[in-house]
């Protein structure tokens, strides 16, 4: 079995100056690779993590994002109890505007969890919302 | 034919304290083992649960909710009372600021049966929705 | 060619006690198989029929509703009219806080016809949403 | 409620020449709109049919198969032995050099089923097929 | 080469009485075979149609809106135009309560093109909407 | 909780004449209500069955089918055991030229696991398949 | 109304040297844009075109292609003739080893109608497929 | 290796006027063919473009916005900046009453990243929403 | 952050008896737990396995199947060698009649990978397959 | 604007040792991220390619595979021509027992265009598919 090169994982995040401060509006990442352990047992637990977030002054840099989430890996954590402490992170390393984190477990006894959380910046309100007709991909070209 | 092992089943729902609970943030469970029978025929009935809530001070213990939902395998019960009762039993363990139950239940006579209830804590409130741009998954990566 | 039994179809609709009644629940079923007859032309028409609703003190029983779905087979109804009809037979018999029904006819003439129609009781109003993240079926077990 | 018109339905089912008889080619229906009933209980039953055939000297003729088709809502049939019976007939009119018919019926205790049905011309060999890639539909446009 | 027949065509819009006017309800209709010109090229435009409307006196008829749908294809117009235009002829006929069109277009240089345009009645307001919970077709049945 | 009517659950399978035994053709059921339980810990275990089969001079009659199935209910099964279990006894009652099972089980340990079996009566071989092209359902119209 | 240039419709397919012609290998185009007009009634008539193609010397330009296509859009034919000409004369004009043309046809009467026809150059063979596995698009990153 | 032609590539973005100014209306288009370089690495990165906007007095020229996407080509950008920047030039161009620009990226480091950006005329108010059922593409036929 | 468990961890994987090895049968089994590390890197891979086997007279034990998985979360490999070394434990501890591992690793470099790995016993022949006809889940039922 | 750094496109393949040549199993590649140039026009073309094969001695490195594909970038090709000499390099650089490169096009003239080019080394032959059962991902849980 060959040896693996030492992992590099690490809590610390970078971030980088937000290139329209002047204006609200959303990022959108999808994280497939997160996993931790079970705190009781041991054993391997799966989730894939969405961040969505209006910046204010910070983003988050892509590739100390994927470095913290590696940095979990053979932690023991609850399923609820780690997406709170991963926004907690988040926001306390971007000081977002408005920031939310959706986890998707695997399946455990059957049943499958999700947890949602989210953070407002004091005193930020978003703009109401304008509604415009969605479309599913490439619906206006037939097959 | 083997002796199946006598089945654990439980109508007790345990629960732990929510590690976050200075926040509202969403559980969404899936449930997708949920039988019972019918009351006049005794024919088995099936149906799918989701869970949603916003826990108070307890969030509902994963093993407990999987043997309280096997405990309705060999007891009668007419769709739209058993998905009240089940959200009764919940709140009752739990007292969410916020909970809701899907059961979607199985064909029968040629029509589809969905049975949706909802509990909300006296003078608790959501905050108002931040509306954000959704996406399938991957949808930013093409195949 | 075997004889048909003499099909059971009756325009009335049974009703049972809403078991649950102090509380807003949405009741949702799902009616793939009504079809009647085009009155101008006699040829058949198709629909897969959805109702939605919040009973009051009644909820429709099953299998009375189903006899009267087959009730329309030998009838002539243009789309827009059949489905308000329907949706009053239903509010006349449960007397619901509030319904809605959804025909979705077959294609005629190249063009899809839906028809959408509500009823609300008077002075009913309903609880302002709770809006939640949603989920597809088990997105968070992937494949 | 409206009189309907008397419907016209047919048993008989016309053809014409087929236009490129010197060359096997496929023609696929698909007829969503069967409905009979059940001999024994007189319920109203209901399928999806789908025609392939390879056409000798005669193609179907699209209006008598849709009148045909109609024919069959007031008579009581089995699942098994309709779709036979309709192939026979398709047979019969159009002498395929192949025809293969599938139904698909709707729920019943719980239970689907679809019966596939084929007829081919005695001594009539189909060519090897040349095994070509398939692509979804626009699965070279991304979105 | 055969001779087509002389093709019926028509700009006029039939309507008929609303069954059912006492009440707001939704009317939806999807129109997949339009087709036109491209006024500067000549080359064939093709889109699909969607139209949704709360009928006041008038519902537009079927067989008419289908010629008059066929009238535009020796016609040329742009896309945003011919879009508005259509709107501006069904209000014209039917004076509804409320109307959408939709119109998605087929791929022009690589770039996917949809228009959506609205008629509000004078003074016309929509009862507030009661938000239920919706589900994707037959999603309480496994399979 | 009120207490269920003795439910009726049979081994017995009753079968009827095929109505064309003349013919190999396919009959397909989906049976999404199978349930068991776990030899050594007593749990439920769920699973979708689909059995396909050729008739020889009987067919598997629908509702004894079903009784069948539900006998399986307060059994211990394991999961490749059963499957092989149940297609011996379709064999047996039915006689028949062909028949496959597919039995698909719920998650367990996060590992979801399909058995598939097959019996051939001695002698019998199918007609070589007659390849035709395939299409997904309406793929010639679009929207 | 604005007057549309005259459209450039053209019978003749323009063909180009086959850059690989010392291999056999698969040309897929999918032709979403064909209409023409019923011979009986004048009624436009629409298709989704697939071709799939193994060249010998010559392959079709596209832009020639695009432009025979829309030569049919004021004549007069019938279904399965129209595929079978259309194949024809893309076989005149490139005289391939292995030509399939698969013609999607949009509902009419509540039938749907495909046809596919092809032709195979005398003497030639295709190889032996190679079986590989195959993969819907992504299928190896979760979401 | 043949020589390209000379790319046509323009930062301009030309216009013409809005043919239905008096009402707002919805311009949705999907524009799959972005690509610029990382500004780090110099690697290209690849993103679908979605724009939505209500205009004012100009719409923006399809071809134009061809070669203005094309034109990103050989410069580096990130992606948060891009995006801001796509929607400046493109509200710079119209003045539109709202636009919104959507970019989906392409999978860099495991982690998928969308950018959405919105700007609104001021004073300008979007209608009320008239909020309608809404259907899956051809979901009133079966299949 | 709390102290995970010691994980259970064991390369040995647990067998027993084939209850139908008079039969070939297929067993499917998904995977999707799989994670170990770069060799290179260091750094985390992901990939889902697909199992199909036809046991001899061992079938694998699912909870140690679970197990084995796990053991490679800290050791280093590559994606090729992998699925070759995962295949070649199982056939040595089962002596499979034929064994299929499938495995779908995450994307890196903007590049998916997947790997299809067999194993055949000498001697052993698979029964020609009976091609049936296939149905997507519920096809026989209208949403 | 910011300027790129200077790209790192190489034309050579890199290679690494078979680690399991004494069999033979598939390699699946999909790679989203091909972009070349059109030699009459200049105008960029889009394409995701898949990459299957099964090696000899040698498989083809990652991320020369990448530096690669991003090589054609500037360079004018037509689609069948560029898919054949893809081919022909991978060919060159790993000599494999067999490889098939597929090339889906983005949309032209609303056309769109696959390629499908194989080569199998002299001599070789694949074992005889064994064909099992295939399954949607996840088919054996419910939602
Ligand atoms: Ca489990
Ligand atoms: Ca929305
Ligand atoms: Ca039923
Ligand atoms: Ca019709
Ligand atoms: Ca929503
Ligand atoms: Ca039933
Ligand atoms: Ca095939
Ligand atoms: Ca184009
Ligand atoms: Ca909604
Ligand atoms: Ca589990
Ligand atoms: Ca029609
Ligand atoms: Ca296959
Ligand atoms: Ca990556
Ligand atoms: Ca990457
Ligand atoms: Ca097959
Ligand atoms: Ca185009």
């Amino acid at each position: 079995m060959p040896k693996p090169a030492i992992p590099t994982r690490a809590k610390s995040l970078e971030t980088f100056a937000n290139p329209a401060s002047h204006r609200d509006y959303q990022i959108h990442m999808e994280i497939p690779e997160f996993t931790c352990l079970c705190p009781k047992t041991g054993q391997p637990d799966f989730a894939v993590l969405t961040l969505d977030y209006i910046a204010d002054r910070l983003c988050v840099e892509l590739k100390s994002l994927k470095l913290y989430i590696w940095s979990f890996r053979e932690e023991g954590h609850f399923h609820e109890d780690v997406t709170n402490r991963i926004l907690d992170d988040l926001v306390k390393a971007t000081r977002p505007r408005f920031m939310r984190l959706t986890a998707r477990f695997y399946v455990r006894g059957g049943i499958f969890t999700n947890v949602v959380a989210e953070h407002r910046k004091k005193g930020w309100k978003p703009a109401a919302k304008v509604e415009l007709a969605e479309f599913p991909a490439q619906s206006n070209t037939r097959g």
